[in-house]
This record gives C-alpha cells, structure tokens and sequence, in this order.
C-alpha cells in the first residue's frame, strides 16, 4: 500500500525545528541565497524580465517587495515571479545534479516577497528555504529520471512543492493547511522542456516561486487542497513519472538534507556542458593550441549530454546555454565560458560560427552524466584527449566560498552595476544573527 | 512529418475574419456567453471564491475589471481568474462532451477582461470566443483520451490554450505573435484529475484563463514562446498523451467549428451523471414509487461513469457533484438534482445517507458515455427499467434558448439575488450589435 506520501511530507515540514537543522545545512542554505542573489543581480535586466515587467506591470498590486537589482517594487506575487525569473534566466543559478533541479530559484524569491510583508528572521528564513529545497528536491528523486525524460522541465514542475512547503512553512502552517499548500502547488505543477531555448522556460520558473506563493497563502486561508496530492491515483507522481518512488520522499526525512547536493555553476550554462568546458579549458591550456591548428573536437559523454544539448545551429545567446557545438567552441576560441560568451552578439562571431561546425557528440551510457571524455584531432594528424572525472562547481569539485563572492560580484556588475555587492555579500553571509531580513532585502535593491 | 501545428493553428486564428463565422456558429457563442455569465452568477458566492479573495486580494492590482455578481474590482488577471472560478466551481457550466472540456470558464474571463481594459465591440469579442474554444477544444480532441485517463483535468490544462488563443485575437497579434502566445500557455498548461472533490481544482481552472491571458499579453510585447508547443518532441501533445492526433487540430480549420458541440448543463454536477439522473427522474416519475419502497438501484453505464463518479461516502456537496451514490439518492428522494441537492446540508441528511447505500454501479464498455441504463429493484422483488440514450443537454437534446434563460435566472437567484437577470440577459443576447460590451459586462456586477 502507498504511504500517505502527501501528509508525511506536510508533517515533517509543518512540526520541524531549527535546533533540528545541522550547522552544515544551515551554511549550505547561506551559500545557496548568496549564489542565488548573486544570479538574480545578474539576471534582472535580461530582455525576459524587461518584457515580462512591460507585460504584467499595468497588473501589479501594491508596491510591497524588492524586485533584486531594480527599482520597481511591485506586490509579493509579482515580485516572486520576476525575482525567480532573473535568477535562473542566465542559466547560472544552483543544481541539485541527481535531479537537475534548480532548487533555488523557485524557493527563496517567494521567502523574500513574504519576508518584505511581516517581519521574518534570518533563522525562520533559512529555515523554510532548507526545508522548500527539500520538498522540491526529495519530490523531484520520486520522479526521476522518467519526469525529464518524458519532457517536463523539473525546476518549475518540482519547484512550485518547493515553494509551497517553504511558503508554509513562514506562514506557520499547521499539519493539515501544509497538506493543502502540497496540494494546492500539485494543481499548477507546469513546465514544459520544449519551452527551453525560448523565454517561455522563464515563465514556468516564475510561475513556480509564485504560484506556491499563492498555495500556501490559500491554504491558511482554509482552501483545501487534495490530501493525495502527490501519491494519488491521478496525484502529481504518478502522472508525471513512469514509476514513482515514494520512499525517496518520505524515508530519512530529517536524517539527509538535499540542500546538501546542491551545486553552484561555474559557467552560466547548463549543467551538463560543465564537463565539457572543463576539459575543452584544460586542453587549451595544457597544449596552447591555437584553434587553426584543430580538425576536429570530439565529446563523448552521457546521452543525456547529446539529448539536452547537441544544437549546432543556434542563434541565440540563449539558446547557447544549451548547446555543446556553441560552447566548445568559445571555450577553444577564448578560454572562457561566461556570461560575455553567452550573449546574441558571440553567438554571431564568424569565428565561433566557423569552429563549431568541427564539433562531433559521440554518446555512451556507461559515462556518468557529470563527467565527459573531450578528445582534438589536429590538422597536423596529433590527438589530444582530457578525461574530466570531476567536473568544477559538482559535489566531488564545489565551488568555495569564496569563488561564490567571486561570481556574486561577476553578476552583480554584469547585470546591476549601481548595486553595491560586498555590503550584500556580508549582509547574507550574517543573515542568520538577523531579526528582521527586510533590510538586507532591501539593499539588493537598484 | 509532424506538420507545423503551433503555427498552422495560430495563422488560422490570427487570419479569421468575423465574415468567415457562420450564424449559427454565432448565436452558439451567445448560448456560450449566457450559460457562462449564469454559471458565474451562480458560483460567485462559493467558498472557492470567498478564500480566494481573502488570500489573494492583497495582492490584487489597480480596478480594472469585473467580478461577475460581487462588487470587488480587481485587475484585468486576477478578475480572469476569479471569474473562471465562479462560473466552474458548482460543476454547472457548459461542456464540450467528446473531451469534457467545459469551454467558456477559460476562455470568456479573459475576453471580459479585456474588454475592460480596451473598448472592445460584440462582434470581436464573440469572434475571439469562437476562436478560443476551437483552439482549446481542437487541442483537447487531439489528446483525448489518454490524456484525461492519465489523470490531467483537461479543462485546466487545454483551457490555457483557449484563453490564449482569445486574448491574442482580441489583441490583434500577428501570426507569429500568436505562436509565440500559445507557447507561453503551453509553459503554463497545469491541472490534475486528483484535485476534483477539493477546491484546488478552482485554482487550475482560475490560472487557465488568468495565464491564457497574461501568455498573450507577454506574446505582444515580444516575449518569445517555443514555435513547436504543441507538437514538438516535448511539446504539449506528445508529453501529455499516448499518441497524439495532430489531424484533430489541424484538419479543417474553418470548416467545423467546436462550439457547435457545446453543451450546457441541465444539472450541477459532471456530465458523466446526466443521464444517470435523468433515468432515476423519468422512473420515480413513471412509477411512482416511494423511496421505501425501493431496495436497490443498479446504474449501468460506460466504464468512464464508475471511473469518475463511483464514490459511496462524499461528504460534502462539492465531492457530491461527482457522486453516482449522492445523485441517485437525491433524484429519487426530492425528484430533482439541483443546486438546493449538492449543498454540504443535503449531503449529510440521514435519508441521504441512507439511501445512496442502495446504490450499484455496473460498467459496460459497450455502453455509450451520454447513455445509461437505471433499474430498479423493489422491496416486493418487481423490477423497473429505463434506458436513458438522450440525456438532456447532450447533442441529441439540446437545453433551447428558454431552458438556458431559466437556468440563468435560477442561478442568479442562488449565488447573486441583488443582480438583475432580466436586463443582463436580454444585454447578452443583444452582445453582437454593441460597439463597447464593457456596459453590459458591468451590469454583471453586484
């Protein structure tokens, strides 16, 4: 018999403690709302967020949260919408790699939007985000890897119970109303991987941060929700996925923190072009070729690699982020992969054009996703191979601290200049000793 | 070759001329409009809506628009969604019976609100009404059935489609805008079966138009959509059913229209029980039997009857409306299903409860779903038997223009006494001669 899955999950969130929560857990949830500010600085003035605020604006409520690294203050919902959006619109935000969900974006923007309505301490911030991340994360494992295998983009699918849980878990929630935001969320669960490569993936992010927003607002309002939302016959896992396993939801709960697997991008594109970049920078490195010298480059890697990411023909900055061919080719050509190789304009570069047609995707199912074999065929007949086994920004190789501050102020001046990153970078970092975070809020202001 | 679905879809809605709508295609879209503006009369009032309001208004944007029977005036996005609410919540709406769409909750909210925005006449309005209900209903047909037997509440999630499809007309998109719009819906298409019988069903009917809505504004301002939504390897349609039946959406076009197979309803509850109900009426009327009488009821009926509707112990009035027990009890014991029968009260009367345990139900795949058979089995061991093949409401046997303004009367009188349904009435027959319809959408208001 299936366990009552929903109400497990709502009672583990609903009755947890925050002398409950490892310090370990508690840092990894400070290291997450730094990468994601960082990645909203830098995201806020992408063309999504322009036409999403021309769009909706005229529909705004009251001026009541910060929109990060802008001047417009629109009301909660609003802003968790907009807010997720800029943090994952460049493709540089955080991943929980056994689901490739982006567990930040859908989470923290709507903890933010609420943080600005009632005075809300650092700890009941981090708090809800651990516990919004682990809902998402833990709903996500039941799910894959047939939910993105079937086409659903799983950071806006999974996000939305994320946002919910952490939503409710602000809000004081008791056991039956959490059950209800589960449930509520389960009903607006949306996302399509069609959508990526086009601003539509932005929506359902947006939709994710808000709409769990809106679950757990009504259910403590007593709008009830399915009380099998998640294990039902027609709940969320069992359509979405071809077998749901719901002991990666309910077992351990409070023993493993997901926020713990949650890795930070080094290279503003998706997470299965790191290996990729890795091997093609450390190539370029250790032999100095120069890209007239190379016949061919050949990347073998996991057929994930070549079913998410083999676009030779993209014309987009945007449509880059996922696309092998684009980014070997400016990792050859410039020794870098960031935010300045992801734009329209290199896209454009007849040198980039040029290389990427010697790029060849050669798949193998025994290669782990996370890691990727990126072999040179040069004009002369000399072979050069790298073998990446542990790929910068993963759980083998993290990011540091301090290589977090170093993106965080990359973004900030990439995306919102004016902003002032290292009074927001040292007001995250002590958010945990805060009494009311509006402030620190506030300052990520334009 | 898959054809250009999205496309060919949206080119058709982007280049229809009110020249090309028949009459009769027409005066159904008014039959639409007056069944839609009664059903949200009548629901305005229900919990859904109260909850809603309270844990959404203090987001609510500048008045813009109508709440249909109550004096709230909230942005154009958030009146789409309250009103989509409204005219579904009491499962007294229209329905498109080969995919159980029910049409107008999606598609007309957004039209009003637009209408509120911008001066809009009769003749576009009605004309992007047509055009959002074929979009919703083509793309339903195209999944059906496997989409609904996985488990996904197709109003919600075909709806979004609609609303889209609408509002793009209405905002004069050009094609490739309009493609872009039914993108943006697809990033948003989200419902599942498993909230029927709790009120986070509301929620995807209310973001089916809210979103429709907001995914064409977005598309106006250049927000870029996937250009194969619908028929892309992970496009809607093949993510979301077995196989899809592209020729369902785009054979045709123009020739046939959807709204023609509209239905509204005689009952307030699923269409899967019309027929049941009718049969227990037609034989409590020709027998005469009291209900002491009667020793069991044996429905018979097509397999999706027992699949939807066979649940013994509702509780409430909202899980009723999907009950075959509930529904038989109360035709026999009062001679009437109507809304007075599917209140929480009716549903915890003893001789409700009571008798609903005398209730059977049998599948028959061979039987036709608009069908039933009902027999009775009396205490004195005779039997009775009605075969129900026109249920009332269906194709076969339409509700006339009369039926429908009495069903309208009836509801305003439920959920809206201080809204005057004579005026409003004869306001929306009149729709297609205004130049402005916000007056006679005004005249919806408490």
């Amino acid at each position: 018999m299936t366990p009552d899955v929903t109400h497990l999950l709502a009672r583990f969130v609903a009755d947890s403690h925050w002398q409950d929560i490892p310090a370990e857990v508690r840092h990894e949830s400070e290291r997450t709302i730094v990468n994601f500010v960082g990645a909203a600085l830098g995201g806020c003035r992408d063309e999504a967020v322009e036409l999403a605020l021309r769009a909706l604006g005229p529909f705004f409520g009251p001026p009541q949260a910060t929109v990060i690294g802008r001047s417009e203050r629109p009301d909660a919902l609003s802003a968790a919408f907009l807010n997720a959006i800029s943090a994952n619109v460049l493709e540089f935000d955080d991943t929980h790699l056994q689901t490739v969900i982006h567990p930040a974006a859908p989470v923290v923007p709507a903890m933010f939007a609420l943080a600005e309505l009632h005075p809300v301490s650092g700890r009941d911030l981090l708090h809800a985000v651990i516990l919004g991340v682990e809902a998402e994360c833990r709903i996500g494992k039941a799910v894959t890897p047939s939910h993105y295998r079937r086409g659903w983009h799983i950071t806006s699918t999974c996000g939305v119970f994320g946002s919910a849980a952490a939503a409710g878990k602000l809000l004081g929630l008791d056991r039956q109303q959490m059950a209800w935001a589960l449930g509520n969320a389960a009903a607006q669960s949306a996302g399509l991987i069609e959508s990526l490569g086009s601003m539509a993936k932005s929506i359902s992010v947006g939709n994710a941060a808000r709409n769990g927003l809106a679950a757990a607002l009504l259910a403590a309002q007593g709008f009830t929700g399915s009380e099998q939302a998640i294990e039902g016959t027609y709940g969320f896992a069992r359509v979405v996925s071809d077998k749901a396993d719901f002991g990666a939801i309910t077992d351990g709960l409070g023993d493993s923190w997901e926020i713990l697997a949650n890795a930070y991008k080094p290279y503003p594109c998706g997470v299965v072009l790191f290996p990729v970049i890795d091997g093609c920078l450390e190539l370029r490195e250790r032999h100095a070729l120069s890209t007239e010298r190379i016949a061919r480059v050949t990347v073998r890697g996991h057929p994930l690699l070549r079913m998410r990411a083999d676009r030779p023909d993209v014309t987009s900055g945007r449509e880059a982020k996922v696309s092998v061919q684009h980014s070997v080719a400016v990792a050859f050509l410039y020794g870098a992969a960031g935010l300045a190789q992801y734009t329209d304009q290199c896209v454009a570069e007849p040198a980039v054009l040029d290389f990427r047609r010697n790029v060849a995707i050669e798949e193998d199912a025994n290669i782990p996703v996370e890691t990727a074999f990126v072999s040179i065929q040069a004009m002369d007949g000399s072979r050069f191979e790298c073998h990446v086994t542990k790929s910068r920004g993963t759980m083998a190789r993290p990011m540091s601290d301090a290589e977090l501050e170093t993106k965080f102020r990359d973004l900030a001046q990439y995306g919102a200049p004016t902003v002032d990153p290292e009074r927001l970078i040292a007001a995250v970092w002590a958010i945990e000793k805060q009494h009311d975070v509006a402030r620190t809020i506030g300052m990520a202001a334009r």
